[in-house]
């Protein structure tokens, strides 16, 4: 009943066949090997965009730092939801990596950015260059830190609004796999044919060890990308770790099945915990989180019986929510590694509490 | 009629008397002249502080961002109210000389920070390290955005909290003169025995041409200010400009004199503002600037008759505030240039107003 | 034939099966598991020292720039050899990470850095401060980038003198196994008994796919250092992806087996390659990189012949070493991966070539 | 018999009645006053140059390492001789600016960089991107840093090669008055005619007390300008001060007059010394700056009747420079405040000097 964490996991094991093979003979260090050109040819058939620019990286900050570089001047500001990822959880990479640029944080407690939080922000910003920062980014999360997802109607109102203004789009898809699967509609609608500049794709969490994708589809972006990656000492020599798994990750559809999987155990999930009437999902489950509260007694139970989750930040609840002193906030999480039986297990124990 | 800014006046008389004698004769370069000692000398006889650490810039950003650099490390956050002028008004200036530091800005349209708000905020922070942002430092304005100031008491308790979490004070003190003035404390009670660690003392906006102080009280992060202030460009090679403006405004309680007198003004002003039934006053006039709601045509009618005064944003009016359409926000600032007179017509003219 | 580079094979079979093995099961994430532990506890056995305080990244330049960031302030400069691979190979990393301190490049053309220059070059420095960039660091690669070693002597005189002028040394090891099996001593007596104070020992150039170690014997250096790599986008969320590679390449000797073999497959080449009249070794081979002019032709026909060794900066040769037009300067590294065939066929190659 | 610095006068007395007069009234703040656009015009017209962008800041430090951060990016470098006041005496401004780019320093002991060794230099960089760090610009210091000029036809042909490798070119003009008023020729054959991009003119050392300007000739460089300036806090309040002084310094030729008299005094004490044959100049003399080998008796001898200079750094002498053990190095200045009298005073000094 794993339900900490989907990066703690290992890779799958299509994915660790394709780094075994991989592993022999000699092959062009830095990236000039054949499976990263495998793997970047999948990015652009994956994405319908043969003109889209792609570079791996092994982390998430990583790969959101570095984009975000590549849209902002320092004196620039990036703006995101207030439980952004880049906000909340990468320490101070996106200044260090932008050269310090700002993150202004929107909307606490609504779980979603919306264009009307975006469009009365925005509308009174810069009035006093060189004083004011000025916007210089958008960056959604997809799936987002609250678990649900944005439409891709939703993100082409938002890109619009930005690029109106003159920010660029960055997309933190640390979930987008889960996203994908969750909406039922292509990479393409959900990325660059929606507004999307950049789209920061991460494989990590969903099947492999380490790989996360840089994909630029605003080309202008990438020009000096290669020196970012290099100074930050994010250029590996052996460019077939990444290479091999994201060539297997993206075959045969492999990373939309390991998402769906994870999906649908989280849906169960939730189904599961909607009976329960001390239980309540603080937010719609529409990818693989759940953000559940829950009598601390049972959470107690549920731990004691092997059960693995996690306490959450309440400060990221619903605007007004009023937490019961007896109450506890946790978040839950499936992944592709999780299983059916897991699910059904955690549930039977959740309707056998007696409180 | 000018209550455009407190920045738009020259020197002082008795300021600029003292830059003409200096500019006299051959004397050492980089601060090793004879004014700069005595201007360091007469900070520390005000500050009663005979151990503090001196050094003069010419701008306040500069002096607000040297110091914010060597009270936190990059990957540590600058915490302040929302409405700071080193969040709105120097661009990313703290970033940039911080190395990367982020700000964190509380309580908006409240007018100044409470230390519950603090505590809140503190307590929930930096629960996952090294993901999280560490808070660092506290950055309270004295006087403040909204033209009010903080008793010793407040910043005491303030201060404490900040030091009971690991942060350093700073005091943004760009109007620290009105402030004192206003109190009727002495500038230590204001400052390091209320447990702020360095003071930013402005006298561009009070009486000066441009000489702006950094004064550590904690002497430990003095240590490397002279290599921060060498590497961005501050250190002056003739430091007599700034030595003589300081020595100057120094003495005979010059700078508080000025300062009294732009007070006074403002709350003159603020008299007669608030026996005219159709504006309001939204904050306490506590130092040198008022921030009014007043009738658009009103405001046109006095910009007509030749008053200076300026738009102010809306969405620092404090909390739920709703201005009416046919309503304007401005702010008004007095400085020691201002005179009798500019009030005394300005109000008249107020009073001969007819909608 | 294959003596490109020693960074484009893959791992060793003994660190792909750990891999392998690694990859089962659920795990605590960002170097909690069990195989992080495991391999920092190799490395403080391996090195006789208990207390260092062991972190583990993905590529070189990620780990010598951290460590470098850890060891001077940004007004300080960092002393290395003109041909160090922090100052050819790692772009503007070194800035980067430390915020903007200054490489200092010492001595081309003589291979190593030795005492005499270090002394000749500290002792006129920083005399004017806060003017004069102020000497912070002393960088030594082990084996360097001629393919020499550097003995406990040496490092010792170095790092003593460093010492005195208050300056912290760091040592990228990229190749610290070659000389380790080069010079017969142990890690410890090449490192922290000889005075330095980082070690940055890189694993990817010799039988791992990406494992990097920044070791610090020097602790106070290491306060800070999970603040650098997470805010540099370096901390992996599964760490056993890099621990299991360390533990497998640590057990049994198997790292300095495979730097064995490499050392014994350069020296061969060498004692071939010193019998032919017309080339020339420039430097001493020491470790497992040669440095070789040779008849351009010859280069020509090995290279038709399936041999793989790339040109080499000319600027990088012995001062006053004048090249024949005829002649090219090329540099031979071996590997772990490398075989005794392939150095006999490319010797008898060579014996066969009729100019 | 002052011969320390030119950074250790006053204002002239134009300069400093300029600065009387700018300092009546209220006036836009921010540069947005008369007196900076009457300097702007100033400089434009001074350097036939209309469209020039031109900006003021207080310290020939922040003139440079803005300028430069404008033409590089941080993963390119500024080549400059191995003397230049960026390179030696800025601390690591040049880094803090330009976000990390890097100085390589070439030419040791030769007093001025020549077409030649700039040649050989580019032709072997950034072979291998991005490992190797890429020229981005070329930084020339007019007069140099060993008291000598470049001639038009000089900058015209290292910029031609500095624009030929993609390069940009900025001129360190601390003493360019010196300069200009040594060669007779107009400021626009010395810079944006032979290939400048961006000019930093210093009026400091010169007749004035803190007033620099940055002169973009490619207007390109400016576009950030604003930005940059700002967030390193180099946007004065009140623009009068720099304005007012630049405007009287370029009116009726008063800045070439100041440097004229400076050059004039220089070269009457070159003369007189050249006729002491224990005395040698080890540069030619083309500006205000010599640089002097002298007994050190006849040195202690000169301060002991109160004339100032300083020893200079030994390891910029001429290649192969020896120096006796009883001789000293030393630099001395004239400035626009020295007079006739002091130098034949100073020269009388020496002829009565009996060893």
């Amino acid at each position: 009943m794993y339900f900490g964490s989907d990066n703690q996991s290992g890779a799958s094991a299509k994915v660790m066949d394709s780094l075994i093979q991989a592993n022999q003979g000699m092959s062009d260090s830095y990236g000039g090997d054949i499976w990263t050109q495998k793997a970047i040819d999948r990015v652009k058939e994956v994405f319908e965009h043969p003109d889209c620019q792609v570079f791996f990286v092994t982390t998430g900050t990583a790969a959101n730092c570095l984009a975000l570089s590549s849209m902002v001047k320092p004196w620039q500001t990036i703006v995101c939801h207030q439980q952004a990822h880049i906000a909340m959880d990468e320490s101070t990479a996106p200044e260090f990596f932008s050269g310090g640029a700002r993150l202004i944080t929107l909307d606490a407690g609504k779980g979603r950015l919306t264009a009307d939080t975006l469009a009365s922000y925005l509308q009174r910003q810069a009035l006093h260059v060189p004083h004011n920062p000025v916007p210089g980014a958008l960056s959604l999360t997809q799936a987002n830190e609250a678990g649900q997802v944005y439409s891709p109607q939703e993100i082409n109102e938002l890109a619009t609004l930005a690029h109106s203004k003159g920010l660029k789009v960055h997309m933190d898809g640390a979930r987008f796999s889960n996203a994908v699967a969750s909406l039922h509609c292509t990479p393409a609608d959900l990325t660059w044919r929606a507004g999307v500049d950049i789209l920061c794709l991460g494989a990590s969490k969903n099947g492999c060890l380490a790989a996360e994708m840089v994909i630029c589809f605003d080309q202008d972006l990438a020009r000096d990308f290669e020196f970012r990656r290099k100074r930050s000492g994010h250029l590996l020599s052996k460019g077939r770790l990444l290479g091999a798994q994201v060539d297997a990750w993206f075959s045969d559809n492999h990373w939309l099945e390991l998402a769906n999987h994870a999906n649908t155990l989280a849906h169960r999930l939730a189904l599961g915990l909607k009976e329960v009437e001390s239980v309540e999902l603080v937010w719609p489950v529409e990818a693989n989180e759940l953000f559940v509260v829950l009598p601390s007694a049972l959470a107690s139970f549920l731990q004691s019986k092997g059960a693995v989750f996690y306490d959450w930040d309440s400060s990221t609840l619903p605007d007004g929510y009023k937490i019961k002193p007896s109450d506890q906030f946790v978040r839950m999480v499936t992944s592709f590694a999780s299983c059916t039986e897991e699910v059904e297990t955690f549930l039977e124990l959740i309707r056998s509490f007696k409180p």
